[in-house]
């Protein structure tokens, strides 16, 4: 049932009566997990990065596959290089303990509205749960700071679970990992034109240093130093 | 002794005769080497960070340690993790043969006056030799592409020693490291008001993205996500 508010003040009476409004819960809670991915998750990752990049309209340069995923992620120890962290809901709890290697952050978050999910097939990722999103990190280095920090390659929720804290669950739970580990801080880019990444990662405290250019040697570009020895 | 140009022309005689000119050699030959920074470096690294700091106008922000880069460097093998490639020059021939686990990179360039360095002692590698610019990069993620590249986070090459190509030898060092390794790109970022490193980076094929910008938590923002687990 869809509630689109909290439950309307209660008339007094002098018998007390339970309203259908007093049994039902306040909102829809759903069950929220974020755990590391493993190469089990390869499938569900590339739908999500396939997403991501239709979401910044650059698919027509998207060429990742499962295999180079496969190849190219989980070779290290979490957090010691490329790291992905994976949302996952469902409308019961998660169980207890460990998945894999790392203790799972846990939410429960109350819904105005019930999510209807088209893609709950697709995503479905065991009994209930769903594949909501993930955030790709890595060490990166503080050349002034002398101490490494975490760079956010890509964050993503899928867009029927946006604006319900979801993405901000994710960043989170990189910062903390970054203050868990001594990081000093957590960098990552954003498309300029894309005006509600910005005021979301504003709200989230972040400065924006809008005089870096990044810059790039790939493709042929890249290829002519190959023979530089 | 500094020659400004090239030898003057010949002047055609009916019996060969040595000049001067000939025996010379043409310009300066000086003996440049790449080589994999280790932890006897951190004293020159140190002090080279602190110049590019000053370089980018940035030193009321440098608080690297010469012990925060002993902590942070140097902890995995050289292009897992975060690995500095230093450029010495010499005026004689380096010795033959690998330094540490990987085959340096060594070039002759021939100056057309020589260079004076002003550091020359606090700069000594052994010899005659001089530490003279660094390049500090770490594996990055693409996440269209599904394939690891190398992010550089610095490079500096010393005042005297700039407009010679050694810069370039540098970034082409890196390119031709992440070609070796199948990495497909190759990422940094400038400021963007330095026209200098623009006009660098397009003449070596880099493209530029205008519209990326770069966001950081740090400091007391980045503490805010502490507790968060």
């Amino acid at each position: 049932m869809a509630v689109t508010g909290p439950p309307s003040p209660q008339t007094p009476t002098p018998t007390p009566t339970i309203t259908p409004q007093e049994t039902a819960p306040i909102g829809n809670p759903i069950f929220a997990r974020i755990r590391i991915a493993n190469s089990s998750d390869v499938p569900h990752l590339h739908k999500l990065m396939y997403q991501h990049a239709a979401s910044q309209r650059l698919t027509h340069i998207f060429s990742a596959t499962e295999s180079s995923l496969s190849a190219t992620l989980f070779n290290s120890p979490p957090f010691q290089s490329f790291t992905v962290f994976l949302l996952e809901v469902s409308p019961t709890p998660f169980p207890d303990g460990p998945v894999g290697c790392h203790p799972p952050i846990t939410r429960i978050v109350n819904l105005d509205l019930l999510i209807v999910d088209p893609e709950s097939k697709e995503f479905g990722s065991g009994g209930e749960a769903v594949v909501v999103g993930f955030v790709l990190f890595f060490p990166n280095y503080g050349l002034f700071s002398g101490m490494p920090g975490f760079y956010i390659e890509g964050l993503y929720v899928r867009e029927c679970y946006r604006k319900k804290g979801f993405g901000k669950m994710l960043l989170s739970a990189v910062a903390a990992q970054a203050m868990k580990m001594g990081y000093g801080k957590l960098d990552w880019c954003v498309l300029g034109w894309n005006a509600n990444a910005f005021g979301f990662y504003k709200k989230m405290g972040a400065q924006v240093f809008e005089e870096l250019k990044m810059c790039r040697l790939t493709s042929d570009a890249l290829q002519a130093y190959e023979s530089f020895s």
